[in-house]
């Protein structure tokens, strides 16, 4: 290992966790630079380092108000931007490390790291998506950080159908201008992140009209605040959302506009505009193809979700299975030693199945963002395009259930381990509760995740007819993803003979009945449509009817299956070492077992599993927990983040839980409260009272 | 309905819900009536009128600081304790109705009523409950007023285990005192409520010694703080918790002891006492048994937080259902109209659940404080020693596990209408925030969930080991949880026929179904316990190898067969009207439906299931969801809190979520932010960059 990497990997200090570091059966070093590569540890470590420096980033003892954290949310996003850890020249050789330096600063302070993004990075990407050449100026003047800006689609009456939104932007021939108007609250611009209080600048999404034709919605980039004075500008009324459960750094905003006038050329023209002469053209027939490749730029967005899910629920795992690997309780009736909590069955059985999906995640964000990457490039060269049509497909596909696994697996994972840390884990200085609060946004904004869900169930349908008629679907999942549809007859007529434990510590049973249960759910899916469309039921009706056991739980399973898949990868690459692969096998296991347990009914529905079938399986998962337990603590050492970015008395690297405690609470120790006049002033009251 | 009543119950305004509830299929106020009890309501009504005209007890726009909220939380307990809503007077005849109190101020403010409660009523309990008549002038200041208390049982290094206390009380014979002296930080007093900042008295445990001979934990009344100045006495440090992630209102403590002094009657007397001479007595022989009466007095806590976890789902699904009631997205293609998200199947599966979840558990907790009271009262009166400890016994069990059945449910209920009601549930307007934050306690205090359900597990394979030997348990369960126990035998030979969605539509077939779980899950946890120990494992390790499959499922499967039972009872009352009855038949088996999927390998793996029940269990699901649609806003009219207590733009009873959204917005509309120069200041940077 060379010495930059070995300043980076230090051993741990001595104390309560040393044991468990020393019983593990792989070294976790070599694990760190498997899962997160030496590029990406040398640039976290630079960040996080350069943070802890700074006072602007350093931890607060109690939360700040929602004005003070406001502005120190400013204060940082603008720190981030002259920091600089990313330059636009390294970027294009290394676009992943993008991930990885917004994984790095969110995991210390999401609002700061995404506030900055929204005010450049996003809306830069926006107008490269969405304008033209008549734009550049302004991307220059977003680069050069002389304007911020904010995204308005989304409207207090409308989100995900952006087909119904009602803000509209009316061409005046005679001005050259648009005017934008709102009819009502309910058709007010909101949640635009920074619309509240800082941006100057909008891409707003409005409804266009020309001599009374209704051409759909269609981007803006305007001015809505004076640069000078940050004063709305006349037409223009702004106000701030308010306290939310998390993120609450960022200003959400709401806009309304009173016939306010912008020049013909804040159209973002790459799919429609309009002439001097008021005449909308557009290289789009279809209205819908034409909004589809508009919203496409936002895709990404959704990519970057799923990694952002990943790295909460790093942090939650880290302090969850350190703090359980110091906490004693409870022991043999013989012994005077209390065992520590991670030695019970049920606190690995509720923790092990997380540490799992942290890692199947990485994997695979990792994995996923390349192939996004590969895509913006093959765009960029413009490949053959039916082959970069279906894999613009597939990504929405696996995005629109990626991101709803990844965040509610955060979700999920973040409470368990608040949980299992007991008492303590209700502290504010567990850090579990700011991961909780925050983590929870993803599960909504870019699309609430049961909705998206449907989105990768219709591509599988889509792809399903081909399957019945027999034609090979392989084109269509350039990415693989679904692959194995083309063996859906042979896959349905299988019948799972593993009836005893040890066969289910393998991934590769676990993925073949996850694909079993994908085929199964989309043949139950397909015939269920039918049969509702027989008895004369509409489409939209149909699909509506079949959501709660048909779509959703086939999504699911579509894309646990792809994380079995990718995670294969590493499984089978020849490269590994050996104690590395065993780890992660078992690891794998694990997360494949415990998430398969809830396709229970698909795979006896489907005649799959025999009704003693899962219970082999759960012995198996009993097995995998007992296995895992001496490689747990190394396993979170390999990918948690610095102390500093974790903040936690209960999960920091050192494992003195008690000392960080009595830190916090020893400052307390020394004077009565401001208002204990107030405690000692109470007259007694003359009646007794038991309320 | 009397005039009293008519005036609580008043019509809603006409508004978005209206149609709704035209179209129910009942009367609401007959609902409310038989849900609730005109007492309650009547109750009800007055504490949150009188609240609501009471500034102190106002809605604050954004969050207030940690000082702050403590302040005003000291505040409202003090005119709580004024307004004296549940005068012990009326206590006597109605016990029930401290309940009711409790509820109604803790679903406007949990941190209030709990820090009132905890300074007063919880330690008078203890003192009553360990003490002797010598501390009968302690009850009479507390009920003055004149002192406030904690209870202090907790260490920092140990919660669950508490034989393994280390905060020590030796007795000095020379000067009659006990000394309390805490080792370490490690056994510091921590989590009592009010010790923080404002309790000048503490119940505390210690273990004691007398010359040198340890008698283990014992319970003492003690002083803390001077009750003129609140400074801690000599000897004694107190330090604050610190911010937690919910119910930060109360001041939760860690104190040690450095070789402080209380007098020898400071001891709680009842189960074991020290003679001016210096010896110890106890009419308990066993030290467990003599413990086990002390911490008894705790097993109240248990069943009011089933009732607290209960009010917090009432006000999630008030909120979820209302808001899904009145937005809309998306609608037949050939439609203008858009639907309301609540005619979506989806969205009906998601909350309707958690709408059965909040009935069956209102009439389970309103039957189960009675099963309480009713205990107390025999103990009074010391009825039939032999019945009594089978009641203490069985309480004990149902408690166990109706306290975590009941924080989870809440919990993952408030959680899924958080996300339910998309982006608009991420703002603090929603209220959801505030129940999640101050539910989530209910998962740890007063036991672990994970921990208490091992309690349950162990008490009914207690009475498997009866039923195996052929004898009855009927005097064992005198509350009739487990009585279906004795039919072990031929329930666990029968086989489910039912393979029709409409079978299931039946609370009765789910409790077959749910008793066949239990009576198998029983079975494979003695029969796995028998193999481990078969296999030379100790007791402790057997036991901690077979939880995850075997006791925790088992308890679970008891507690909501018990939910079920119980709710069976309002079912089969003949006095309640056709329409009442057939809409809580759909949600008691909508509930019961739901949480039995869960249970499908025990019904698969015992051999009740075939492979394709679960296939109309599902049907069945959607058919209830169906079913319940248009009577699932008048089924949360019927128990959800006043708008006031309610504080939820999203939820108010008028409907108006867009007026509420725009009005709690409009504040914000008129000026720009304080630091508005920070954002205007910054001075373009030289480099491009992307972050």
């Amino acid at each position: 290992m060379d010495a930059e990497l070995k300043e980076i990997l230090k051993d741990f200090p001595a104390g309560p966790l040393s044991d468990y570091r020393k019983n593990a059966s792989f070294n976790w070093k070599d694990m760190c630079l498997l899962m997160q590569g030496k590029d990406a540890l040398i640039l976290k470590h630079k960040i996080w380092s350069t943070l802890e420096k700074d006072p602007a980033f350093a931890h607060h003892a109690t939360k700040p108000t929602l004005k003070e954290t406001r502005l120190l949310t400013l204060q940082r996003a603008q720190k981030l931007a002259a920091y600089n850890f990313m330059p636009a020249k390294n970027l294009l050789g290394k676009p992943e490390m993008l991930d990885t330096v917004v994984m790095a600063i969110g995991q210390h302070d999401w609002s700061a790291i995404v506030k900055l993004q929204l005010l450049y990075n996003f809306v830069i990407s926006a107008l490269y998506g969405m304008g033209t050449e008549r734009h550049f100026q302004e991307i220059q003047r977003l680069m050069r950080r002389e304007i911020g800006a904010c995204f308005c689609l989304t409207e207090i009456g409308h989100g995900t159908n952006t087909k119904a939104m009602r803000t509209t932007a009316t061409f005046d021939i005679k001005t050259q201008e648009f005017v934008f108007h709102t009819p009502d609250f309910q058709a007010a611009k909101c949640w635009a992140g920074n619309l509240g209080e800082t941006a100057t600048h909008a891409v707003v999404f409005a409804t266009l009209f020309t001599s009374g034709e209704n051409h759909g919605l269609h981007a803006f980039f305007i001015q809505i605040r004076d640069i000078n004075t940050l004063e709305n500008l006349p037409g223009v009324s702004i106000g701030d959302m308010g306290e939310k459960l998390g993120l609450n750094g960022v200003d959400n905003g709401v806009m309304l506009f009173d016939q306010f006038r912008v020049p013909r050329t804040a159209l973002l023209n790459r799919t429609g505009d309009v002439s001097e002469s008021g005449v909308y053209v557009s290289p789009f027939k279809d209205k819908k193809k034409r909004l589809g490749a508009s919203l496409g730029t936002l895709s990404a967005g959704r990519v970057g979700i799923a990694s952002m899910a990943t790295a909460n629920l790093i942090k939650a795992v880290t302090v969850g299975i350190r703090y359980s690997a110091v906490r004693r309780q409870f022991g043999p009736e013989d012994s005077n030693v209390e065992l520590p909590v991670l030695e019970y069955q049920l606190q690995q059985w509720r923790l092990f199945p997380y540490l799992g999906a942290a890692y199947v995640l990485m994997q695979f964000t990792r994995s996923f963002r390349s192939d996004f990457i590969n895509m913006q490039r093959a765009m960029m060269s413009k490949e053959d395009p039916d082959r970069l049509a279906s894999v613009g497909a597939e990504i929405h596909a696996i995005s629109s259930c990626a991101k709803p696994l990844s965040s509610w697996l955060a979700q999920q994972g973040v409470q368990e381990c608040r949980e299992a840390c007991g008492g303590h884990g209700y502290l504010a200085v567990s850090g579990l509760g700011q991961v909780r609060e925050d983590n929870d946004a993803n599960c909504t904004y870019e699309g609430d995740n049961n909705v998206l869900l449907q989105q990768s169930a219709n591509w599988l349908l889509n792809l399903w007819s081909l399957v019945q008629r027999r034609q090979s679907i392989a084109s269509y999942t350039p990415l693989g993803s679904a692959i194995y549809l083309d063996s859906a007859e042979s896959i349905l007529k299988s019948k799972c003979k593993l009836d005893a434990p040890h066969h289910w510590l393998e991934p590769q049973a676990l993925l073949d009945a996850y694909q079993f249960a994908v085929c199964h759910l989309l043949r139950s899916t397909a015939n269920r449509m039918q049969q509702l469309m027989d008895q004369k039921m509409d489409a939209f009706t149909a699909k509506n009817q079949a959501q709660a056991y048909y779509y959703r739980p086939l999504s699911i399973a579509y894309g646990e299956t792809l994380f079995l898949m990718r995670m294969m990868r590493i499984l089978n690459d020849p490269n590994i070492s050996e104690q590395l692969r065993a780890v992660l096998k078992s690891l794998t296991a694990l997360f494949g077992a415990t998430n398969l347990m809830k396709h229970l009914s698909a795979l006896t529905q489907g005649g799959y599993f025999q009704s003693n079938t899962s219970a082999a399986l759960q012995t198996a998962i009993e097995q995998l927990c007992e296995k895992l337990k001496p490689d747990a603590v190394a396993l979170v050492d390999a990918v948690a983040p610095s102390d500093f970015a974790l903040n936690s008395a209960l999960g920091h690297s050192d494992g003195q839980v008690y000392r960080h405690l009595e830190k916090h609470m020893a400052s307390s120790m020394k004077s009565r409260p401001d208002w204990w006049q107030q405690v000692v002033a109470q007259q007694p009251l003359k009646n007794t009272s038991h309320l």
